[in-house]
């Protein structure tokens, strides 16, 4: 990077104490050091552990190169802030390492306006990051804290457990389809296609939720890769089993009109629920005794886990299967 | 990436207990819970910060796109190691963000290689990281742990203080140079030439040596962009200036042979020395006073602060100028 370039970094990533609306003094507390030495120094609480995650964005691979610039400084802090979320953490700080064929001004300030749309709302400093000259690509590493004993994790789902997820699913798949001017969903309305991209580009991470869930939940992720996919993940790493009613799949306002449709647009809902990726809901088992503990958080149960492994779906209590789903329902 | 890459990747990456020789248990004691949840946790020993940093080499700028897989493992290792080193911290773990075009089973061997090579020396586990297709870069993100009182942070040099250096400078400059096929140093040996180049690829972060000067150096920082210019971001940082001698600069045997053969080729060792990057020994000041608590660090003392901005170049007493170094000798 040349000067101009670096000047261009700072002006928008390195941010000094006038710029932290609630923290006019330093900045957040728990950085020592920021930008500009070697490396940044941290405050971890007393007793927790450190978490950390990161996550990188090709273009052309997981966003098109012709993505909005301010979506892609938001989802890629939005997935990483997920990923502290699915461990209950609480995030300390991230790293952002911005590879880019040339540093557009007019690109940057879009990028910073989504990556810290999103760092404001989660309250996370940027503590350090790297500028790089090449194709575009995002990397992000998150830190966070919790205490070991209430963290979630993949394995410790027990048979008869509630499965449970934040939010509603589907929607980003929707969204996809939508952004790629996809047949279905003609005749949606204009707030409802608004609704749906914005869930597919601005995911926003479950880190209150998440909270919510420390020592309560058995086991827990964030629903990253589609439903099936991931809670394939949780019962591999407990070595259990489940059940899914089909029927009790969270959905969107949007997608609910949409499914009333046809039974064919029933389907497509489910499938997108059941299977497509980017929702970054939280996934967990809880067990039944444990739920009036969680009297705060909005939540949905849409099965059980069962002691043997395998995962069997029902529609009101029958079985339900569908061949484009077939891949999913046995590992 | 296909279930055939990511077994690939698991083959490389993902280490069991096993693996660690020195810790035949649980692996490194720090990482709670590594690599296949949501995030990696990790304990930081109670009373210390948390130290944190980030770089990304990209193919075709940092490395030649045909460079050796086994030295790109290592030193996108080692750069990022090298900046904990030069806070005084000790490694707790680091991230690992690769992307290729392809999952090149011999490449990605001869990579792990080169990174593992460097990892065991450290110390330091993998606790985490992302594989994506696209055009190849490595991001690192390294974190470790110094207590806050004790770090080498890059204010705090005082006039007076002597201005000193581990290891040997332009050795770097000079392996690039051969690495160029430039016309200098024809008639260097085979192992000189090797080493030259093994000091260019395989730099090897002065860890150890950090950590004795914890506490004792008044501010110091890795030399990556050269002596001069990194010099310039301590002196800014500490508002102080220097003067450095030139022919204390510390040179590497087959540096001191080349430079004896001509007053060219002297002149040429020592603007390698002075602002050639990549060399990534430590560069720190030191109250006089205090030199006798390093009795086991091997360092060489290049100069002095001075009360004032500006750094004043002297060869054997007498001021030393070149043209090649002006755009550095004022700041």
């Amino acid at each position: 990077m040349s000067l101009g370039e670096f000047e261009l970094i700072q002006r928008y990533f390195v941010r000094k104490p006038d710029d932290w609306p609630g923290h006019p003094q330093l900045g957040h507390s728990q950085v020592c050091l920021g930008i500009g030495d070697d490396a940044a120094l941290l405050e971890l609480p007393p007793g927790e552990r450190l978490v950390v995650t990161t996550d990188t964005l090709v273009a052309g691979r997981h966003f098109p190169h012709d993505a909005a610039a301010v979506d892609i400084g938001w989802k890629a802090l939005a997935v990483n802030l997920s990923d502290l979320a699915a461990m209950a953490a609480r995030p300390l700080g991230v790293t952002l390492n911005l590879t880019m064929p040339e540093a557009n001004e007019s690109w940057l300030a879009a990028f910073a306006r989504g990556f810290w749309g999103l760092a404001d709302i989660a309250d996370v400093p940027l503590i350090g990051g790297d500028t790089t000259r090449g194709p575009l690509s995002v990397t992000i590493t998150a830190i966070g804290c919790v205490e070991e004993s209430v963290a979630l994790k993949r394995g410790g789902a027990q048979a008869g457990d509630l499965i449970c997820v934040t939010g509603s699913l589907g929607d980003a798949g929707a969204g996809l389809a939508l952004a790629m001017s996809s047949a279905e969903m003609a005749g949606i309305s204009d707030d409802d296609r608004a609704y749906l991209l914005d869930r597919l580009h601005r995911p926003m991470p479950r880190l209150l939720e998440g909270a919510y869930l420390r020592g309560i939940a058995s086991a827990g992720l964030d629903i990253s890769d589609g439903l099936l996919q991931d809670l394939g993940h949780l019962l591999k790493a407990s070595n259990v089993g489940a059940e899914l009613a089909v029927e009790q799949l969270p959905l969107s306002e949007p997608l609910q009109a949409y499914a009333a449709t046809s039974s064919a647009a029933l389907l497509q809902v489910r499938r997108w629920a059941l299977s497509a990726g980017d929702d970054y809901e939280l996934l967990f088992t809880l067990a039944p005794a444990r739920a009036r503990l969680l009297p705060q958080l909005r939540y949905t149960v849409i099965g059980k886990i069962t002691p043997t492994a395998g995962l069997r779906l029902t529609a009101h209590g029958k079985p339900w299967e569908h061949d484009s789903l077939a891949g999913y329902q046995h590992f």
